[in-house]
């Protein structure tokens, strides 16, 4: 099944040249990579505030709706940069293939 | 299959009361929310400075290294803030479902 | 003469409790600690969004314009946190004698 | 007298062509305008972690530090951009002047 993430890509870069009047995605391709950034970047700061000003047990609400704003918006600009999602993945899967033979020399 | 980024959630998590002398993810949880969420935003900053710069063309290993930096710091402060992956790809599914009858309203 | 950071200062202040309806800083201050850092987060993200985009002999008037919206929400900061501009010039004289020092410790 | 931020971009500027192992102002300029966005973008961060987290009565003396820490990595981003401070506060004295205008607008 395709993860939730990637589907969104998906959706996202089937909207690049869709009707930015119909299509919030579209009007951000249309707005371009500086706009796309800066939206990006203003999602990163309402994360940053939900995640420092929660308290234990709190209601984690904000916090998802705000990661999920700027997950959205990482795709946008991923899309519009050409990277794709199964690049970042493979980063991901590279650096864990890493990390365990450093630890693996940090216990030797 | 896990996905990447599920993994990688499950290896910050497992690293939570690890020592912080060898594991970077047990130094970010010893060093509390606040440095976490503010690591997370120099990522972002980061990703958007490599988003910018980038030309047409041009290589986006930058873009797609500092992205997983950024992802990686996002599942330290989910892990930190009690936030699971899954609470957050419900949200986007459920957007996906609402965007999908926004869309079926915009062209009735 | 006062300079116009301080004088910038000294009318948000002003504006505190002034109508929400009329005074965007009072609206701003009505809505509280978290919303003010959120607005100052975003106009650092367009400040950094102009920095990096402009071309040597571009045109300044962007990066101009997103600095004077940071420095706005920056004492709109200021004043909510209880922080006046004369502590953080105190700061970076207290700076400025340290970094004499320094150089002259450097080149002795 | 000179304000200390005006002085402080005078300082920052007459270190351009300094030795980047003896002035941290001459190592910045040095690494680029990417790199002195990113720095600035992360003070900016750090501020509002600091600012967000402070509670009522509580010690302001990081908020100052992390404050003073933003404006000399704007004065390092306006020199390399070639924006002098006096640009910033017309544009200040300009909308000051407009607002007055509005307001008055407003009470009409």
């Amino acid at each position: 099944m395709t993860h939730a993430l990637d589907a969104l890509y998906k959706t996202v870069v089937s909207r690049r040249n869709g009707d930015p009047e119909v299509s919030y995605s579209a009007k951000l391709f249309a707005r371009g990579r500086d706009k796309i950034a800066q939206k990006f970047g203003e999602e990163a700061v309402e994360t940053i505030v939900e995640a420092v000003q929660l308290q234990p047990g709190g209601d984690r609400t904000g916090l998802v709706a705000e990661s999920a704003d700027l997950l959205y918006h990482l795709m946008v600009l991923w899309a519009d940069a050409g990277v794709a999602p199964k690049q970042v993945w493979a980063e991901l899967e590279r650096r864990k293939a890493q990390s365990g033979l450093d630890e693996k020399a940090a216990r030797a």
